[in-house]
């Protein structure tokens, strides 16, 4: 990523930015070879599941308090990791999620897959 | 996130309303329960992990076109569930990111982290 | 494991056993390294999750014959890794899952623990 | 697995009725549904790799005791989730396993993967 503009306003460049100089001070750029940080993702995302895990889905929509900021301390921990894997492999990671999205729209036209369980599997 | 302004030129606002439309059209929010986003975000982190798993760190920092192409995808798919997850909880990534930025600083002063494995445990 | 009795008919060293030819035949030793047997057997665990993630939980206890087909699989797989990274590990399953549930029973005593979702936090 | 033998000496069979033992006192077959299991798994199955995603592959072999006696705990959650998901669908791991080895070994003939990298993508 580093032919891209400065942060200015962008708020994933700016968080970026943050964690670079956050490895680099502590010389940490070491630790985070793309495989290392694919796992540190993984891990962070199985200790967001971790409080859902026996709830049931009505239950997971309102959670209390507590749990609630647990969760968004993972969900924080799992967007850390992924910006900082995305820059290590110079993935632009909101125009690859555009593309995504229009991908899925055509993998699953609207009027083939309303409501359907059974054809759904994906977002 | 209802109350949040409109998207403007925030990327991730943006891809969050996207977001909202394709499971609206599909009638797919009655799959999304935090629960289930959290298995799906689990899910894909791992599918992010497995072109990694038996490379060493060295090869991972220089994937073959081939394999970059299809990190990009599992990067996209866990942005996405991050972005749709965070929404069905109301949780905003971005303040919650800064703050955990804010933790990891004081958790990890810069004179007693400095290269250090043992002590290394996080971001 | 080095020192352990041969198979004989203990079924777990019977697939010990068979893994560890299976490698040696094929040179894949060099791969197996803890770290990348844990990050495999963590890729094998979502591919487990990944077919139940849209299923409510009383559909889970009744899967269609191919989805139970692709479940057992994964189930296998799960199994294989985690005996292989015990042996490179020489930890014995066995008495690890034994000492485990002994500890469990003392942690979640049964008048304590009766029903109770709130306090329900493991095996 | 009702329908199979007495746990006898196998010890699979002796862990299988332990766990089912363990859930019966404590009144929480409710919560262990197969999704909810496999959600643990997947959990349990991150907390082993966690402990490993800053090593070296070779830092990985030697473990130092406290890390070892940490992995040994993990190993046995996997471990008891996998025995417990497995009877909740009534699935033979010790089959399905010995099966998949027989798979894997049609999959991968030894002439074709001898040491190599590039083709390696399972055990």
């Amino acid at each position: 990523m580093s032919t891209q503009p400065s942060a200015g306003s962008d708020p994933i460049l700016r968080l970026r930015d943050q964690l670079r100089q956050f490895a680099a001070e502590r010389d940490w750029d070491q630790f985070h070879s793309p495989k290392n940080l694919a796992a540190a993702l993984s891990v962070e995302a199985a200790e967001l599941l971790e409080p859902f895990q026996w709830l049931s889905e009505e239950q997971s929509r309102t959670l209390p308090p507590e749990s609630l900021e647990q969760v968004t301390h993972e969900l924080a921990d799992v967007f850390l990791y992924l910006i900082r894997l995305a820059d290590r492999l110079e993935v632009d990671l909101v125009a690859a999620a555009t593309r995504k999205i229009e991908l899925n729209a055509r993998k699953y036209p609207v009027d083939k897959s309303r409501g359907s369980a059974a054809k759904y599997t994906g977002l």
